[in-house]
């Protein structure tokens, strides 16, 4: 069950056939998963997805590969995007996230999650040292 | 404003001041936070809370400590918990979150929450690959 | 799977007849979908929140129905209701949406998705030129 | 700050003031909360809302009226309002909610958290045993 | 569909055997449901996540077993967690919830959305009279 | 308080600069609300932001700006950011919304809500004429 029909893996629109070139060259893979496939029904909205994606994810940068992977299961975790949720534990996995690393994970999950409700239950005022603030005029 | 009064830094209570003594004594640092003097209203719920947070945060595992404070403000910010971004943003830098990580932090986060979004828009539905399910009698 | 039974489209409660009766008689259709079948289990509930729907969204008003479904599939979607988001999803091509349109309102969910969480992971201080309020003494 | 202007605790609106007329007998206060004042800057959605309120929480019904307020508080964390948590847990007060209760309230609320993310970390399959549906043609 | 593979209900690990016997007499019953052999994966993860449950939900205490599982039920809706509105609503009922008292519990949660994201959409600020914060320096 | 420091409105840094400088052409104002102010800690994460908003937002297409704005709304109330209901109802306000469509909108968004926790609640499964799919092999 969907809201709109996924687009085949050999696509017949000229974007979409291009941005699917440009996820399998990136991964070295055949493989096109659903997400991709269903996104494509609007070749703009995936061509601006994926370029973001690329960017953000598939780029050298300050924090590791299998960090941002972790990031973004606990994002999709607190979203409650069971599809996020799957590929991106796939794909922690895939970059070698252990079975202690992923263990560890879903305790700092879980502890987050349960102390943001008794912050959010106590309405705590921000401590002034935690402010990073120099003032705005 | 909060829903309780926080207790004081130099507590009555002899159970919270075995927590408070406990923190920083871990911490090395004779500050408290107002998290912890607002959860004080309840003993019992101040032990708990704190023996899990120094369980999962402040022992040595398989992630190091500003990864997992990096994870801890990725849920944070997912639940809308401002005073846990405040605290647990603090305790990355202290922790050595440089510029350039904070920066990538938060293009990770908002870029998940941009994708969770789409995907249950889209209703997109988990790729059987993804499934790491032996099945279940 | 569900925690309540449906109740039939042809129900014996007197109470849940006229509901459907009305449902059916407002929509110009026989059929009625699960949401209001499972509801159904409680007629006041039933009742209540058919009479809450009908009279926003069924009756002319102010904003046009077409916006009025993408609405309500942008408030389903950050809610996570994989249900909602599907019934609202049919009902605003039922009403005209084109696939343009839908890709610009996934593209729209999906960028305020990224800047509500990086507004929150920063704790930006609202712009006082935003306030709205004329002060409660 | 907020988004519209509050109305006068004497409105000049008749329907306006019509509703914090029967806000005031029904409980026996003069005072009226900002949540009515800020919402009669619409009397139609200000009439319907109380009108919802009145029917759900102060009708004499199968839970208590305590109850009924720590259900609120609890939704209300969960959904990151703080408005609502602090109105709530002021209302479950004056109901008779003791720091003990509260205590295990927040202790429930925390727990519950905890666990809605490690399954959702998890997409633990539901037990055939908790289906409680009969089956929908 | 899972991210983790299950554990068998006679598990392997002596860890995990003595909490699945711990759940099993703790309830009275043979059964054990999905969340805990999923969980098992990580026999530590397991261990805490049990013994925080036992102790804030099995343990006689300022609310009675029924008001915690309804209470339960209503962060789980509102975190969007599927799987624990199913195993908790069957736990309210094994504990005795009517289907008035399931009706009523649910116009509450519906009631609390509603002004929820109404007093999110106005920025209500909040009543100096809700304050219970007695100050921090 | 916020957890970076804002840039100050006349930028050293040749990148804000030029953002900051495309935000006034593009709006016709000199104003610089505090969300691009704090965003601007990273340069980079500043432009691919700003692109992407002027990308979606002021980019003429398939719906309104009005529409735009209050889709833009429906979003932050459901993701609880206080500060993007601020700077989207002021940005719809300027593009026209009445007091009226104001209150529909919140309407709307209170309903959906509410309805969006009662499925949620009820966990009903999906009609199948709801669903768009054609089938993923």
């Amino acid at each position: 069950m969907s809201t709109v029909a996924p687009v085949d893996t050999v696509p017949a629109d000229a974007r979409v056939q291009a941005v699917f070139a440009d996820i399998r060259a990136k991964r070295g893979s055949d493989f096109i998963n659903h997400f991709w496939r269903y996104l494509a029904f609007d070749p703009a909205l995936l061509e601006s997805t994926w370029a973001e994606v690329k960017r953000v994810m598939a780029t050298p940068s300050a924090l590791d590969p299998l960090t941002k992977e972790m990031l973004y299961i606990a994002v999709s975790v607190a979203n409650g995007c069971g599809y996020c949720v799957h590929s991106h534990t796939a794909a922690a996995r895939a970059k070698g996230m252990t079975p202690a690393q992923h263990a560890e994970l879903l305790s700092i999950i879980g502890l987050a999650a349960r102390t943001n409700h008794l912050a959010t239950a106590l309405q705590v005022p921000v401590d002034e040292v935690f402010d990073h603030d120099c003032g705005v005029a």
